[in-house]
């Protein structure tokens, strides 16, 4: 296949997710971005709205978010703020059943309709089509996702989380009271300036927010559960943010039994993945920042055990991910476009 | 008492205690620097050494290390480096058996000599004295502290752990496993430029390091246990490295009994302390840059708790602290000269 | 004279501005905060609105804008931004002759109409009473400011190219093209969260503004012409926005007559001053921030000359410099409460 | 031509430039990096000294520096510190004539030895040989480039300053006092830590360094006057310090005769260049990070211009431009592995 014989639509592209999806996919050798949708920059060119992307995507201007896609779209990005990737879906799909679908919101994450309620609420005409999507982390749910028509893509936190306990919860070992303390960069706020993310009180600060009721909590149960851990475990998750632009880093304390090797099993677990790299001592924000790397590292005293993972959050936790769905959804090579090494300053 | 009436002696000055302690001294109403010891620097003025007390100090210039004290000097801020405060000690004392010290380093702080080994080494002459030390939290501690002839001046990972616990410990309320993360700023690792706190690769980077093994951990278990809890409880701390100069943030997972209201429990227990501040939600350390405070928030789920302490790792981790202890030492209204509220930006 | 002799009030006082009023005055020992006014918090406790001041101003609830001072306010703080302060004036004086003001917008520092329309525009109900108020940088106004009822604060830019321009300016050395170039942090843009303040995007960004247009070039050359200057000179200005949160660092490059020694003028002219350092080779903007002080440097080749000045946007550049303004206006020292030096790290 | 068909070697490699280019040259389609020379890691595995490069150069271990080039190298980099090049380069052309050069040093980029001396110093055995090498800007000096067979690569600052002034260089335009004022990220000082870049002081602090005598303005002279302006100029630089980790920002303040339009001048002359864009109102370091774009803005009131360039230090200033210098040597298309777009947050 040659450059660009895919095409490909985002919506809701000047986001933060947008962003960095035209980042990615302007090296990418097979996807070619053929359509943007924008409610608030129509009719404008991406280069202009954008201008860190002056030279890239010639030509290419937003359409209305509601335009019909253009016929070589094969596949969309949905790229949108929670509850509009919900109103969006049903019209895509009425339009073009074909169309492979990667939904970066958390509209069609949960299954279970409560915990949706508790966290994002807001009507939510199309629920039930949550079954229709599959939940897409390619480490733990590869085969799902090759066969998929429309992917839930995964909540950078989650990310972060389900990638530090699922060899614990596939082997069955994940049991009893989970710790999680996870530091998020700024750009997960996303695009529009807020009172958190405002610079004079952001570039030296650290604090928490949303202790022990963060929403991506319960699709990172969700998916540990589907994994099959038979023992009962329960998760807590203290969610920070720290005075950097993009990274997720996560704490995961445990016990784990008498006799269990996790250093060992992470090893093992992870040697195939290309996008999940154990390291010795800690990863650090600074090596995946910008790339699709989730880097992992285990120390174990006793029963005590710690996984600390770090991400980008929108990299791995969110658009580079999209993209390796994506890949997935087309049989592609699951790395493609997406296998740059991160920098060290 | 008017002011500067009280001479005191800083040994070890130019390292970022000693520096700290010259800011916060320059505007204290009772305590006067007369004397500064430096390896480095002897001979030269203060204020050309450290450039931002220009126009403070005026005359003073550091004696030579191992310079005897000046009559006038009742007290003496020990800021040198673990292994030299251990050395100086005994000279200091023998010279002048009357004077107070406050001892910034970890030399005198622990009474497990095997704990100390582990973590510190080297030669200790004078381990023995450390049962003539105090340990210094003024909050858990104050009377000793107010008899004391020395003080050992709690770590600054340390000094935020112990706020975070000791009202349940206190209540003998600590219990099963308590998970520490904390994370500091980069001045916690001291005024020599070293790879970890190179800007190019610190600016936007997080990461762990002594996971498990940090060297503070024995002296918040000594202190904890001081404290009378009954039931046995199991520390471990993930210390984190974020991107800002000062501050550490600490979060501490936890489960309490049945029926224990933690959030209540904090709001009485602090009521009164000046410098420990119970906030909702979460603390932010930008509130308690280059303060005395420590802000705390509790959050309670059922039998799960999450303590969130926020303190400078200068200030009320080290300098502040070490002031606020000299201040008791000698009678003093304990916030004298810490009393300055910080900045918001 | 003791402690909180002197009512004063603070008017637009959530502002950042305002909060750095506030924190000064927690430890100035004859100005008392007596009343705080504010369009969106009346009715609240300061320390709840800002909570880094809990602790502090115990008591102490917001007004309303438009309430009338207490009796024993003697003076007033605008900091309201552009275009209230002029409105809230002519009622102030109404209401109470013998306030003294200082105002910290621009309302009332420019004499030229045309200069302050281009800049600023709007109503300007009380233009004509500009002509009452004092231009306030003490270090080239100090008697005028003494005896003044009202005084305009300068523009944070402003002041830091003033103090680099005004020794050159007092000996009539000013002549031909003047470059700035100064960098502010993000605090100068105000507590309101905008586009050019989004910690993503400014976290590690460098970019210019208001190119050779800036607001603030007006009255640079005002108060330099006032000093006297004979020979023509032309000012330009680049404005650029640094990732720090505070300070201003300006950097003026001109030529000088054969036969000036610019450094010996320098010292000579300063040698005096409190809050202004001279220092060699460059100031560094960390030694002057939540200061008072404005540091200095100047480098000659031949008659290239090249002088540097930092200081702290909220402090010598706005709030700082407002307090010793008033402490000069009520003929207390004029470094009352602001002799603090700054910190390294 | 396939993918990895021409063997590089890259000497010094594990400085910020080595490491910037073993980033860039993981995803060019024909250099192959085949040799990676390193005084200190010789015998260790690339991704092990360099863990942000964990997944990629998998085999490659470092050799030491003196080792002999593979047969399949046909280029190398030499991206050691000043000194070390100089001493480095006649045995490796010694060694192999036919090899193409790209030298990150300063070693061969002046023709003038008073000026080398002054900046540089040391014994320079290899001085004459200055005279075989083209200075590399591929947008002022293309043609000798793709000619040549050593190339000395730009200082960063140089590269700013450069593209900022040749359009009115290369016009005969430019004339009288050019006042340049220059701020750099960290990365700039190398990658061994030092009091300037350490991060608790650096973090949130603005300095100027080296004011009027910065080493890179000689080069910036001598590129300019090749350029063939009639005029005298003159030019002078002030280097600042800013808190960022990657990125030059130049501030150029000059004057142009009566009836010269720099804005349309800059456009025209730039509109055919891949890696200079010309942007309104201010270009920003944080589109150009991690890229190879110089992006350049000019405005003019009357007589006053002032052009504004951003570029990241170790890309369009370093190893981007080396590569981009290597391509044209290559007869290859100018941008081969640099066409990626920047990251906005």
């Amino acid at each position: 296949m040659t450059r660009g014989t895919i095409g490909v639509a985002i919506l809701g592209a000047t986001g933060y997710g947008g962003q960095e999806l035209f980042r990615l996919l302007a090296g990418h050798p097979v996807f070619r971005v053929v359509h943007a949708g924008s409610r608030t920059h129509a009719g404008r060119e991406v280069a202009e709205v954008l201008p860190q992307l002056a030279g890239f995507f010639r030509g290419l201007r937003f359409a209305a978010a509601e335009a019909e896609l253009p016929a070589e779209a094969q596949a969309a990005f949905l790229a949108a703020p929670h509850g509009v990737a919900r109103a969006l879906w049903p019209g895509l799909v009425a339009q073009r059943p074909d169309l492979r679908v990667v939904d970066l919101s958390a509209d069609f994450r949960l299954r279970d309709r409560a915990a949706f309620d508790a966290h994002y609420g807001g009507e939510h005409p199309s629920f039930a089509a949550t079954r229709e999507f599959v939940y897409g982390i390619p480490e733990t749910n590869r085969e799902a996702i090759a066969k998929a028509r429309n992917v839930a893509n995964p909540g950078c936190f989650a990310t972060g989380a389900v990638l530090a306990l699922a060899p614990l919860a596939e082997a069955g070992l994940l049991r009893g009271d989970v710790a999680l303390a996870a530091t998020t960069g700024s750009s997960g706020s996303g695009a529009e300036p807020k009172e958190g993310t405002h610079h004079p009180e952001r570039a030296q600060d650290m604090r928490a927010y949303k202790v022990l009721e963060h929403q991506h909590l319960p699709e990172i149960e969700q998916e540990l559960r589907r994994l099959g851990n038979p023992a009962p475990f329960e998760l807590a998750m203290v969610p920070q943010s720290g005075p950097f632009s993009r990274g997720i880093f996560t704490v995961a304390q445990l016990r784990v039994a008498e006799g269990v090797d996790a250093p060992a099993l992470y090893a093992r677990r992870y040697a195939r993945e290309t996008f999940v790299r154990v390291r010795s001592g800690s990863p650090a924000l600074r090596h995946v920042a910008r790339t699709n790397f989730c880097d992992v590292a285990v120390t174990q005293k006793g029963t005590r055990a710690v996984v600390l993972t770090a991400l980008d959050n929108l990299g791995k936790g969110m658009s580079g991910q999209a993209i390796q769905n994506l890949n997935l959804m087309f049989g592609l090579e699951e790395g493609l476009g997406l296998l740059a090494p991160g920098a060290n300053p």
